[in-house]
């Protein structure tokens, strides 16, 4: 029976190899994540689901209130007039918005969006609230969801609706704005690697793939197991053009009336797909120690013996005094058990069987490496964060590994279509600056500039596409 | 300068024996609880009034998970087809929806409402995920906001979108449904009278006040400073009613396909009105201690002077180990401080000047009843809790005293309409069960039925309305 059961649990889920969009729709659906409703292109976050999205959102909003930040909640409609106070902005989204036309039984005499982005939302209230130099900075950031009308949806990836944060902040010169961009990149940066065990690379977007109405778009961008890379989050420097087109105005030190210089950040729960994406295996999820909701599982073995439930109950008492426990005492076999708490990418798994209560031990099971580590239940407390350190680590160190070897540098033209035909995985190469080589190099290999690092250390010296002089180190890939 | 500026702020909040509604309006502007935005009837939450929320939602949220409860997300959209399943729900619901009706520039074949409450969807989602008795109790909660089309707004009170959290649970008999409704209101009893030092009263609502789609509706009620009640929170038992319209069906225990029993219960933002409605005074706010941002305001006085602001650093550090603690080294004067922190409604003021560096203490002030309590520098850590705690007790003692001085009884028609014209406070009076009589009381007097208290030890025989047999004790009041 209990062969059988794993059997199914196992099959259940199709290979990486075989299909990686399926298998990527399996682990979503069979760790229970989510689930879908009749509302096209929503999902709805299952309880395991939003208690990642939970330790996720805890641990970026320590991060963001140990640097300052405040937060706020804005509404979540947007008149028409107001999102069409910014240009470029109202261009970006307008074609991909839901209206609100009607309140009741009445039409209404001007629609409301729902918020795609809230920047006019917050310049509308800065304008009230912004006087004075000593009004400055102010640094908001609102959790809440945000909506656009997506035509091909993705659980976490791509969809209508969605949870995020995000950051609006004002600055009283554009020198403080530009370092928030850069602080809150950083930021993200350090809690992908410590929290999600996922390296990034920090970069800036070219102008082609910036976000609408902002003079600079930071982002990081991660690899996933399939050669593609994913956006995990952007920060975007404004300058004073939407303090401008609001009037968002403060007398300055020198007594002179001033416009602010603004900025914007952003996290979403695509940042789960990249969790998947980055860690999972053929088994299943792979969850990050420092955000799974349950960080080690434990399982009674025979459990109708005497004393093996009791002292399992006792061991997971013990245990939840330094970390997310849960005992599984129900009534499916061992073997059921062990490849649902895989799929669901716990950590640890804890078993507890009749001759270790004997000998007074038990036996670790990493999820990472399948490892066992028969451990004496008085080191429980020592063995069982260090272990969950070890398997962060071996995490990002994996993951690490991979981007690295999955990265290649193109000097020419034809080595870089070469490899993007023929590798799947990010490529280092020059460019000279010219959108229209963007635009080709997408069309002809399906490839886009992911981003333009930090590090420009040059590769060559002409541009992947035209062979014209190079002007910037870009990280080219194919990306969600 | 100190005195004037003292003067201009105190000034500006009208006095609630003046103009109660005016009163409100003015310590939710001036306590930077909130801000008014283009979007008619829905507020900003300021970074002041978002903390307060934040703290209820922690507290709250941890007695939810203390009793077996989960957090989900649900979409945000209703489609009209799901909304429309169960005919009381969408006879409520229908009237007061935000609708989409158009997604970027498509027309919608369905139009969706903005949810307003959002049992349907969890109705669609337990169809997919409740099989067997097995997968029962469904506990699940939802953070989120909310949309109602509400012609008349005011903070807080009646917004067109609020937050607060949904509960939806399913359970196998309608016994423990019941019990789930009961555990519910006892919990939100519990958590106002400790955390917000409210007391209310527990009570069922008659057939008119119910929710639309229940089948019975628990509510909690608490008196605010002019005489008129605020329903705080509530917590309905729907039976099996809206299961048979979604096909929600499990296999019992004996193998028999059965329809499980559902709750919902649900407190929002509206509780923060009560807070400042139950606490406040004509200084301005006054925060319960174990929910305000910032419980001890730290004043340095003459900190020009050698070592004051050194100390008052050096105290803010030790104790932030223990509450939550803000110090305000700006350069406006004490005296405009003092008024500041009282209208903000901060629990405790530390002052700290040239004489008590020379002593070792400092003094601390209590918001609500002004006492000054010098203190030695060393007995802080004691100190502080303590003195939350007292004034914790004493707000809490202070709003059952007057709530039982504003509440009477009422045992014959006459009595209570004499009550009803003269008496601002609550009615405790019988009622003969017709819904006739309500309306004619409603009409003649303005007074509904706010509930059935549990408590149902008869003042009377006689239906304050119609002079018929009594069936069952109601509380009566003005409500908002």
């Amino acid at each position: 029976m209990a062969n059988m059961a794993d059997k199914k649990m196992v099959d259940a889920i199709t290979s990486m190899e075989e299909d990686f969009a399926k298998w990527y729709t399996d682990v979503v659906k069979k760790a229970e994540l989510i689930d879908y409703s009749s509302v096209r292109g929503c999902m709805i976050l299952r309880p395991y689901g939003y208690a990642i999205w939970e330790n996720i959102q805890k641990e970026l909003d320590a991060r963001f209130k140990a640097t300052g930040h405040e937060n706020v909640m804005m509404p979540l409609f947007i008149p028409e007039s107001l999102l069409q106070k910014e240009k470029d902005h109202v261009e970006g989204f307008a074609p991909e918005v839901a209206w609100v036309t009607q309140g009741g039984d009445q039409p209404l005499t001007e629609r409301l969006c729902v918020r795609p982005t809230s920047e006019t939302l917050f310049c509308e209230h800065y304008a009230h609230v912004v006087q004075s130099y000593r009004d400055l900075p102010k640094l908001y950031n609102q959790w809440c969801s945000v909506v656009r009308w997506e035509k091909t949806t993705r659980p976490f990836l791509r969809t209508m609706e969605f949870l995020w944060q995000e950051g609006h902040t004002m600055h009283e010169t554009a020198q403080e704005a530009v370092e928030e961009t850069e602080r809150m990149l950083n930021l993200y940066a350090g809690f992908c690697a410590d929290a999600l065990a996922i390296p990034v690379i920090k970069g800036q977007k070219t102008e082609k793939e910036k976000f609408a109405g902002a003079q600079a778009t930071y982002t990081i961008e991660a690899l996933m197991h399939d050669g593609k890379a994913l956006q995990s989050g952007t920060s975007h420097y404004f300058g004073d053009g939407f303090a401008k087109a609001f009037g968002i105005q403060f007398t300055g030190r020198d007594n002179s009336l001033q416009y602010p210089h603004q900025t914007s950040w952003g996290v979403s729960t695509r940042i789960i797909g990249a969790i998947i994406m980055t860690h999972g295996d053929n088994n299943g999820l792979k969850l990050p120690p420092y955000i799974a909701p349950t960080q080690v599982a434990v399982i009674p073995i025979a459990s109708h013996k005497p004393g093996v439930l009791e002292k399992a109950r006792e061991m997971t008492d013990c245990i939840s005094a330094f970390c997310r426990v849960k005992l599984d005492d129900s009534d499916q076999s061992p073997g059921w058990k062990f490849a649902e708490y895989e799929m669901k990418g716990v950590p640890l798994r804890l078993e507890i069987g009749p001759k270790d209560l004997e000998k007074g031990q038990c036996v670790l099971v990493r999820r990472d490496t399948r490892e066992k580590i028969t451990t004496p239940l008085s080191e429980l407390k020592a063995a069982i964060p260090r272990l969950l350190q070890e398997i962060h680590d071996s995490m990002y160190a994996q993951a690490l590994a991979r981007r690295e070897e999955m990265t290649y540098t193109a000097a020419t033209p034809d080595e870089f279509r070469k490899i993007a035909q023929e590798k799947p995985g990010l490529i280092r190469a020059m460019w000279c600056g010219e959108e229209a080589c963007e635009a080709k190099l997408k069309d002809e290999t399906g490839v886009t500039s992911r981003c333009m690092p930090f590090d420009q250390t040059p590769v060559g010296d002409v541009c992947a596409c035209c062979g014209g002089p190079a002007k910037k180190l870009v990280i080219w890939g194919k990306a969600y």
